[in-house]
């Protein structure tokens, strides 16, 4: 018997409907095998999807569109379903739109350093594409194995090289994305320069699937540099870690990465995953920074940082193994946190120069309003994101949050800087976006999705009354 | 008597309006005082505007668009007027509201390495003002005296420097821009990641004021890199061009500039402006190249060029006096065509790779539409972005212009690359966007301007029917 042959499947029209779309072992319905596509991998964000349908080509996916919103479903797109803010989780009774099967990549296209994958394509697979040919992916994070392009462009990701090559937006090159009532548009050209009319490519990305799903995108490449060193420094304190940063691009060109931690992030990830400490001694604040080019920086690296005052400790070390082992303390904070409970997760920036009041700040709010919880804090220095996790204050959730986030708008932060909104921080958007940006995002959101049926409850609330279905 | 006391602004009531919100002395109505305001410096485009404002803060402009918007009364946005689309200037009976009072520049944030600009500065201001910190603004083209950062931003500008850093989307850190309805928005925190919300300000760049009013502009820049050396390069053809381009980005990784033009351009500007030949022989096609960094490139380029086959003469200059002249060359051949006659200008791109074989059909489709028409063709050849331009064809330039950029279409290319579409090539939009893409747009339109007060009749055609006003 196939595995799609559920009673739920059967009873739903939408089903039969999308079934002659997809075929039917690709709609899903029984509990069992919608489970993996209803929760997140933090267990925070959980619903009941109407049906799960995994389309296998952009036509597929653009008829599924026209037939949810023929039948007026709630639509979420999810692609490796690796976000944090529950962006890609159904709520309630929404057809969930798997974009997995979508991961055919093509050919690197080497004249123009760029590739074109498949919305379903991972993040590491684009990455190999890349490098087998000297090139590479600009974007890079933990999450690699599972994060798909498609939800690296809808939510415009960061990650660990936004420092040398910004974020996602800057390298979309091309887009193809489904529109909410069907419709394709697709500008895959690929063309340097292309001022021929609005950039709507560049509002979607980023829009987390509220304004339409991307099934493909063209990215843009960058040289793949081979040669790299990592440093693990130890430091006093955030406020010394940013000075370290700002002398070390003073001095080199080549810096990639600049990430920040704290005695307790490395406590937890020793303690919880069974690593080896890095130093003898134990110090309140690491600072992990990486160099890359095309000659070996390490050497050059390592006498910058013997010329820097107030690093107390140093690691460096050479592409290899051990820059792997150095690179493990600061990538695996997000395993060690979700091994160690459910965690309130917050990712906020800041203007670098205040990032070090902010974080003392924070400290004292989270004292405030969660005492006892424990608090973990790490992030891009170079950018002024901070990833603020707190364990054991799930009951109090929501005061610590809003004390947080207040801080952040209070600081002309961002309270989401490159996990976006999701479902999760919908509620606090309006304390650093104005009543009028918030206006002209409704209006968007209207001429794009009048409906709402795409990710509806993200980024935006679902607005009063009912749609216009 | 002041200048301003003319019977045109004291009949018009919106005249009187305007002038309690900027003073009367900056809302100008006679034809001598508006008439530079309602020409560009082609002479090309031409229209009588109803007033001309000149509001001096971001307050102003938002009072000026609120009682524009009250009085049902279209506006155009101008800043240094130096496009070459028509965009910036008055069709019929508009509101000139003219942005270069807002020329303030703050002092540069170091810290972030970005710039807080009036949308009224120039170019060259912003250049000025960061490179006296050691930083540069990763934008620099030939009008950099006229142009200013809000068109700039308005037309998501290209020029020399796209080859290394993009074009200016890529830059604009921050914006501020007011509405339709008056309503400012303001996001000026630079944040380097901000994924909270939908890229409002991303839209805004490159539409060319049909969507809202730049006021304000926070630009990243980056490092000024004072070690220059460029080279005059000889050769037999575009392909051959494209060929040597390729292959010092192969072995250079400071290459900044890729400019192409050829034997007509050249006898042109000489024969124009009185320059000297730069070689002994005339050769069909010339490639202005340019590396910059910390250390002096001059060396380093001449054995990689001497290196490299094809190249039938080269001059390298370090910089200085003779580096100024090679650019001379290629920077003179606006002004030279202009010298010499109203000409038909088209501003395409195509992938880099069929950049040559577009040229040959480009020169084939001009003989046979406009026989013995001069075509000056130049650009940037890194991004397939070629500057067509045609003299003696004033009486042909539909049939032309439609031949020229049907075949743009056919290789998938820009009929906007970075000069946007404007007036002039509203007609052809539709050859390059699908009939979704430009549902989008104007769906976007509606939701941001609905009634089509804004720049109307650029980028976008006026729809059919009374607007809701």
């Amino acid at each position: 018997m196939p595995i799609d042959a559920s009673p739920h499947a059967r009873t739903d029209p939408l089903a039969a409907t999308l079934a002659t779309i997809v075929g039917a072992r690709h709609v899903l319905a029984e509990p069992d095998l919608v489970a993996p596509y209803a929760v997140d991998w933090t267990n925070r964000w959980t619903g009941r999807p109407r049906l799960v349908v995994r389309p296998g080509s952009t036509d597929e996916v653009a008829a599924v569109v026209a037939a949810c919103a023929q039948a007026g479903a709630a639509m979420v797109p999810q692609g490796g379903n690796t976000g944090l803010v529950g962006g890609a989780v159904p709520r309630r009774d929404e057809v969930v739109i798997s974009l997995r099967r979508l991961d055919r990549i093509e050919p690197v296209d080497q004249d123009a350093a760029q590739l074109v994958a498949g919305a379903g394509a991972t993040l590491a697979d684009a990455q190999r594409h890349a490098r087998a040919l000297g090139l590479d992916v600009p974007i890079d994070f933990a999450a690699r194995d599972g994060a798909t392009i498609g939800g690296i462009v809808a939510t415009n990701a960061g990650g660990e090289r936004v420092l040398r090559y910004g974020t996602t937006r800057a390298h979309v090159a091309g887009l193809e994305v489904v529109l909410a009532d069907g419709s394709v548009v697709r500008r895959m050209s690929g063309l340097a320069k292309d001022s021929a009319g609005f950039d709507i490519a560049s509002l979607l990305v980023g829009s987390e699937g509220t304004l339409g799903i991307v099934t493909a995108v063209r990215l843009g490449l960058v040289p793949h540099l081979t040669e790299r060193a990592a440093a693990l420094l130890a430091v006093d304190d955030t406020r010394t870690a940013v000075g370290v940063v700002a002398e070390v691009r003073r001095r080199r060109d080549d810096l990639e990465a600049a990430e920040l931690f704290h005695a307790e992030g490395l406590d937890l990830v020793c303690g919880t995953l069974g690593l080896a400490r890095p130093f003898q001694r134990d110090h309140p604040t690491y600072l992990l920074v990486e160099c890359a080019g095309r000659v070996d920086p390490t050497e050059g690296l390592a006498a910058v940082l013997a010329d820097i005052d107030g690093i107390a400790e140093a690691a460096v070390a050479a592409d290899g193994p051990r820059r792997a082992a150095l690179w493990r303390y600061r990538e695996a904070h997000s395993e060690a946190i979700n091994t160690a409970g459910v965690p309130v997760k917050l990712d906020v920036a800041v203007p670098v120069r205040d990032l070090a009041r902010f974080e003392d700040d924070v400290r004292g709010v989270v004292d405030a309003t969660a005492p006892g919880a424990r608090l973990v804090i790490f992030g891009h220095l170079a950018e002024g994101n901070l990833h603020v996790n707190l364990l054991g204050a799930a009951d109090r959730a929501e005061v610590v949050t809003d004390a947080v986030l207040e801080l952040v708008a209070a600081f002309g932060g961002s309270i989401g800087a490159e996990h976006g909104v999701g479902q999760a921080k919908v509620r606090w958007l309006p304390l650093t976006r104005t009543r009028e940006e918030l206006a002209a995002m409704n209006a968007v959101k209207r001429a794009l999705d009048p409906r709402w049926l795409l990710n509806p409850g993200v980024v935006l609330p679902i607005p009063q009354g009912a749609p216009e279905s």
